[in-house]
């Protein structure tokens, strides 16, 4: 009977369609997987809303209780069909989609009404399984080492402009006071943040004339200073798609014989006429 | 008698006219065309200003339909004068056409004062008639190129944006709640989204100081990544740039009898003398 | 006697000293003109001030007098001296000037009280003697000629967003309507450029949930889309950098017998032993 | 005994310390002294907040007087270790290290209850302790290099802003005037440089439809010229990176006999085998 299969095959196949994104099974897998997750995450996102969640509580909590336990299952799965079920479990992704399960079996043993504020954080912890669609970004690799290159380069100038925030704003704290919105330091810090990254709210803005002139002075700093990101961004980006090419011309060698192919638009090993993998 | 050309004749001249840009004839049918957009899409904008509209109901009734009969001429002499009409009316600009000259006419037909509201948005959809001056950029090729390139890329990056809005959204609600104006999930979303982008209109600011705290961050992050999507357009555009030029001066020959020209700054070919056409 | 030199020497001078910068005296003079200039408009800012205006009108008053006159000389020597007087009355500057110098002249023969008002406006005119202070700006050549590279693009560039501007300006008063705040379509054009430019004022800001959420559209679009200018201004002074030095390196060579200067870092000619002129 | 060393090897050993971050010691001390400047920073900005200061009075006077002590012991090691303390005093850092102790002291001799304001002031100069963690901000040479390249380029540029925004403001208080919140002339330009700069706070925004146009056309001119500076030292950067890689590779030679090492690769001088040192 072709239905039995020994446990061990049974295993990889569920392997292959929960973890693998090759075969149409994997690939459908994937799909309703996120499909799923955007759902849960527009659910509780609705939920949020109270004038929603008065009108459609059955149908939220019916849903809830749908992708709950639809993810119990990927979850348990997930668990039988790996090869070392304790490194999925404490890994980030394992993490995720078990905070994505606890937080409405946890709503059943927790009954007090004075706990439900609390236990609505906790359901909220759920939104993070959108993190799970971390996983379908494949792309952008050369964004990501680009990123990874500049990284040192960013974090000195992020805490140089913390520098420059925190003394920008004593400053004007000392100029407009609390009288004119500028509480504390921090708050002050917190408006010549607001300020410098051109967010600019409003809910706090210089009222006195030599306030408005500082105000402008940093206005002008944080145009010009915006360009040293994207300035660092760009270079990194641009070098690392050169050497990419670069390496990519070098390094193309067939897989079968070890032959360097030289001509870039080679499909077959010139060699032993071996289907060249492309990158 | 001059005056009375083959049918054959008198359409593709018709056909120059008003798809060709080479001849005096086309250029001034395409400027009188760009006038009569921009005339119509200033008249709909009007239009809408209640105040406005009191004042000059006539004048600008009026205007419609002259506004109305120009497209519908035009639209016809397009279908009559085009080698298959059927392609040109299922095609972007013919429907863009076709959507200019309707609502007007719809108007006669459809009067009962409970259709007012819908019909008001059909009169509006006469705005699209801006859509017809896409037709007058024909420039910046490589800006295209560029930005296709980097289509994938921008839109991970806009993917990714978005599920950091979800979780900055998500945990400014549980910091903030509604009786700081962070009515619901999708709301402080929202707020984050406003607040990543730089644009901060301040209808809704965070009140305690951890919420300001964390607004901080997502400034100073919003300022960071904003160096993403500029660093791979500039890098991207600067590559379509390059790559262009090499493919001048590589694609550059003969037309007459194919010699590839060597020369930069040659302008007759040196086989046979043929005047190279610039590209 | 030595004071009186021939009518053509003074003028010759005089020229050297107003429209020179080379000499001790040009240098002097274009700086006191610079000082004069930047005090003339502070004090035209400040008369604007009604609160500082009634303090020290008497000051103001006076200042003005004194800076009117000073401009009045300067101009009627900067055409006593130069060659061609027509040409330069009717420069960019010639008019600048000369607007710089009437409305105080005119405030004594106009002084109907009505008028006033009218007159202030004329008085106004004299900021843009600020416009004096582009002489002094001889740098960024580079920078000039990336800018008029990308000219074209950028105004295309412009052009599409204003189309889009129109598009979703009227999809959002639509949407949001005069209740709103989104009075007109117009209103609604200029909250949306407010919104796609990431200025965000919040004076006008949406209220419905769909209003928002293609709010949060129009933003991401505008992070996205900012990339754009700067992209291209990016890689056009990228590599208007790059032919610079490249031609520096061509085109050096000696200007006395024209020979090829091939070492970049020789400063006298290897043939003839001229000093070589740098760029 | 070797617990007595000589009084140079004690100085110079502190020097380490203090100055040095290659030993274990000298790290352990930078470090340290990184979490009490911030730890004092924080300080500051609580003391600065009313509510916070009220409770905590106490504990924040007694953290003070700590790190007050902390760091005039700090002074006092590193002007007796150093060769010569009068540059050490006068230096950019001696003066910043200085200023982070004098001010707890000075409020012990001045107490009258009217010099508060002015003593107020004088405490929150300890802010500028921020500035004693520049010391850590030793990354990112190609950065500076970037920077001071393009830095006349970026100051033209800020200076041509100012002149527009003059112009530009004088125009929108002549539109809108002080009836609209458009009450001076500086009042309008400060508006102009927070549009501009697409910060946008909205305390003041155009109510008239002209106004408003002349807004939009304003925000759109920030948008584009927000790609100059960007573009500058984008441009910058990659060239000076570019540079910055060619100079490795020329200047790559061996430190023991000066061989000039052709191989990038290559870890041992080819001539004498002397390790070489990486850049």
């Amino acid at each position: 009977m072709t239905e039995k299969p020994s446990r061990k095959d049974w295993k990889s196949k569920l392997h292959e369609v929960i973890y693998g994104t090759h075969t149409p099974a994997g690939k459908m897998f994937d799909i309703v997987l996120l499909v799923v997750i955007l759902y849960s995450v527009i659910i509780v996102m609705l939920e949020s809303d109270s004038r929603f969640d008065e009108k459609f509580h059955g149908f939220l909590n019916i849903s809830e209780w749908i992708v709950t336990i639809l993810f119990t299952i990927e979850y348990i799965l997930r668990i039988i069909c790996i090869k070392s079920p304790r490194k999925y479990v404490f890994s980030f992704f394992g993490i995720i989609d078990f905070l994505s399960t606890i937080p409405k079996y946890l709503s059943l043993f927790i009954m007090g009404s004075q706990y439900v504020a609390a236990f609505r954080a906790l359901r909220l912890l759920r939104v993070f399984r959108i993190l799970k669609l971390v996983r379908f970004i494949g792309e952008s690799n050369n964004l990501v080492r680009a990123l990874r290159a500049s990284r040192t380069k960013i974090l000195v100038f992020v805490f140089f402009v913390l520098i420059v925030s925190v003394l920008l704003g004593t400053i004007m704290y000392l100029v407009e006071g609390p009288e004119h919105g500028f509480n504390s330091i921090p708050h002050s810090v917190y408006w010549t943040i607001v300020t410098l990254t051109t967010v600019g709210y409003g809910d706090i803005s210089p009222q006195t004339g030599l306030g408005q002139f500082i105000a402008t002075f940093i206005m002008i700093v944080g145009y010009g200073i915006i360009a040293v990101p994207t300035g660092i961004v760009s270079a990194e980006y641009a070098s690392s798609n050169r050497k990419n090419k670069d390496s990519k011309k070098k390094d193309k060698s067939c897989a079968e014989c070890g032959t360097v192919i030289l001509k870039e638009d080679a499909h077959y090993c010139r060699v032993c006429g071996f289907r060249l993998i492309e990158d």
